[in-house]
């Protein structure tokens, strides 16, 4: 059972009558809500659970985001794919846990591999209705030519192939060059514009790519359209633009979340001038937890344990905001288990699209965001990690309201000395045993419980093998049926 | 500085200027919005941080608390005075943490002490303003004739005298006979009216009190009231009416916070049929945190540290909503510490009421509550306990972000075989030394950072020993300037 706030019966099933009675060209004049909703998702990166006004973050105001909390639906368990940005964002866009589609890590700029263009992305699938698509930002799921977003579902791109962090000036400006990595170049469409390599022009990122998702929401005015922000802020190195340098009480950290917050107002707004702030559905969340051993260039995870690069619930938790005005109701919460996995069939029943013929792992999650009453679709979850292997290990497994761990070995960091102003500060590396916890009372991922519930733990257990069976787990050496990227057996571009 | 949502500059002003203007009679025609505001304060009896919808709850549903959160102000950093009912009370009521006016702990049914009546009670500070007052629900500061209600300030009483856990039978009904507690009565004006002594009695507690508050609000129409409905529940023994039997999914528990979010509803609802929903500032929170050796009949601290009879976050922050349509703008979120303790001159202050003469603690949070920019008033928070003792121990210290915890005996139950059903499970006791946390970071209070911070240590400590020296404190054996209230010395009605 999740948690309803109040009942909109029906609605799912109005959408799709409304959709498909228009597409079959039965109803003569189509009303301004039947028309397909207008799909804008805004992911950040390396934003913590605790790093949002509503989520209770302290030292800056974030008035743009609480606003679009008050007018929809905020979401307290929601999960990305893996707590690191290239399989968080394969998960996001293929709609799979992303030992399925291969991608169990961060790519490099030395990488061959991406999503297999035999994957379908959520691009693809809001093309076979007819949307525009366009992303902003980061994309960093593969920058050979083959897996750039026009070869994957996007009309338009114009961002950074991957991390801008991977660039050759390390995550601290003041570090000197880094050879490690090639130059990191802007890119618009499949071309390199431009080379990034000044601290000025990370500064300008986030209003750069907020005006681009302005330019095109105000060019689709006759059309339904994708907007893909994917702001690479708040990841180190951290950049600002002067308007808001000094800004919060947080320091750089805080700055840059309030320019963030701005963007958020500034595509609100762009909704607005158009007519379409009641046709659109706003998806904002992060793609990982805050990378913590930056000190005070990291967020904060809000009192969940740990961040970025762990399956703790601070790695893999992050904040989520919804607003769809008339069908998510205003100033509610949704305390149940949901993931950006489940974005993609729910984006495709809201626009009755086709489900891919190959499996995925996300459910539709609708139900949750409407404040239907009945079971959640997302009851169990499985928390995968890996710095770069296409099988990633499964470290632990929830259901309801409890999280079983399996031994690992973890990198935290909290305890340690934190880094200041981009330096990477110490961490360390914890082995862990079977751990079962309770996350209704302790989110936090502090007390062992499981001698008291041995059934709950057997039941984990037997959920967690029939995942490891289908999806593989390094951990214990199952290769699963995953689905490998091309990685670097095909040719590309180079 | 705080954390500002929007700006409405010069309410308060507005407010008091209009009261001032009407009390001289320099205007003619009163209008509605410009009268004495209704003052409604729900307290809940150990209703955990993470116990509503809207401060993560899962396993029941609080829509009428969550709609009074998305039409106010939701306090995520708001403190009781000490975490244990007596204690906590007279703080609220007082406006100062408990040493000040001697009550350090939780008074039983032998005990001859209660709130001074020499202290101002803000039952007593709204009289002055012409308020018609009444307290429906557990009374506890105090059960000898002077220190009930209705010698202090309150024109009605229909209640507990102290806690219904303090009964004959335990705070498990199967329990049997405890013959430690004389029998517990309900209370009318100075009167014992009933014996209360069976679950079907204690079962009908919460729509009883419900039921007398909408009866004074339909009556009160034509004067300004203040209405401080003060559940027992979800305190232990846990009874609900056969309405909300079975509704959660979350036992028992959930069962009665479902029960008390319909009292909630019901309020509301009377205050809209009575025309009164723009001009009453409703005020809901709880005494302390959860009693969490109760296992599943205990709340959740919803990641906070340990719970009630702790200071410890869980033991003493608890949840806030605060509602006044078009003064506390709605659907937002105030991040900043407050505490109950804060209530007393922020009403003096919204009424044009006189503070007391004698000290108090409290500071206005008027600007906190309507969002507008500045300096937070309640930067600095005191934590103390003391199970009886009119001096309590002083074992932690907040500013802004930082909580300095001084060495102690805790008694923590997390990690302990938790109890169930209505029987307490066990507890162990902590030796704590000195800990620096960062409560941005960690509120979960789990990783010193003292070594990485000493400035910030030697600043709290100052800080910590200013309010010693006026406080007192039994840890360090510091006996300040606390008013004693008049005990056993003080003939009474016995």
């Amino acid at each position: 059972m999740h948690k309803a706030v109040w009942s909109i019966p029906g609605l799912a099933g109005w959408i799709l009558a409304g959709q498909a009675a228009g597409a079959q060209g039965t109803v003569g004049k189509t009303r301004e809500s039947d028309r397909l909703p207008n799909i804008v998702i805004v992911l950040t990166d390396d934003m913590g659970y605790g790093d949002i006004g509503c989520f209770g973050a302290t030292g800056f105001d974030t008035p743009h985001l609480d606003r679009l909390a008050a007018n929809g639906m905020r979401f307290t368990n929601f999960y990305v794919a893996q707590a690191v940005s290239s399989a968080s964002r394969a998960g996001l866009l293929t709609g799979c846990y992303s030992n399925r589609v291969g991608i169990g890590g961060f790519i490099v700029p030395a990488s061959n591999i991406g999503i297999n263009p035999d994957e379908t992305t959520m691009a693809e699938m809001l093309k076979t209705r007819g949307y525009t698509t366009a992303v902003f930002g980061k994309w960093h799921v593969g920058h050979r030519y083959e897996f750039l977003p026009l070869q994957q579902g996007f009309d338009e791109f114009y961002g950074l192939p991957y991390s801008h962090g991977q660039w050759p000036y390390g995550a601290d400006s003041a570090a000197g060059k880094n050879p490690k990595f090639p130059p990191l170049h802007m890119i618009e469409g499949n071309d390199e514009i431009f080379e990034i390599n000044t601290m000025q022009q990370m500064a300008e990122l986030t209003a750069t790519f907020t005006m681009k998702a302005v330019e095109f929401i105000g060019k689709n005015k006759g059309n339904p359209f994708f907007l893909y922000l994917a702001h690479p802020m708040p990841h180190v190195p951290l950049a600002v633009s002067d308007r808001f340098r000094g800004k919060s009480r947080q320091g750089l950290y805080g700055d840059v979340v309030m320019e963030i917050d701005w963007s958020v107002g500034e595509i609100m707004k762009a909704l607005k001038e158009n007519g379409m702030e009641n046709n659109t559905l706003v998806i904002f969340t992060s793609d990982n937890g805050p990378w913590l051993k930056f000190g005070n260039h990291a967020g904060s995870a809000g009192g969940l344990k740990e961040g970025k690069l762990t399956t703790w619930e601070g790695g893999q938790r992050v904040p989520c905001i919804m607003s769809w005005p008339g069908h998510i109701p205003a100033g509610t919460i949704c305390n149940e288990t949901a993931s950006t996995i489940d974005l993609f069939p729910t984006l495709a029943g809201i626009v009755n699209a086709p489900l891919p013929e190959k499996k995925i792992d996300g459910v539709d999650i609708l139900p949750l965001m409407t404040g239907v009453e009945g079971a959640n679709p997302r009851d169990e979850f499985v928390y995968f990690f890996q710095f770069a292997d296409p099988v990633a290990n499964l470290e632990a497994v929830r259901k309801g309201q409890w999280k079983l761990v399996f031994p690992h070995t973890s990198i935290n960091v909290e305890g340690c000395k934190p880094g200041m102003n981009g330096r990477g500060g110490e961490d360390k590396r914890v082995k862990v045993g079977y751990c079962l916890y309770d996350l209704r009372r302790d989110p936090g991922e502090h007390y062992d419980v499981k001698e008291f519930y041995p059934g709950v733990v057997e039941e984990l257990m037997e959920i967690a093998d029939r995942y490891r069976q289908d999806l593989g787990d390094k951990l214990t050496g199952v290769d699963g049926k995953n689905r490998r990227p091309p990685g670097r057996a095909k040719k590309n571009n180079e």
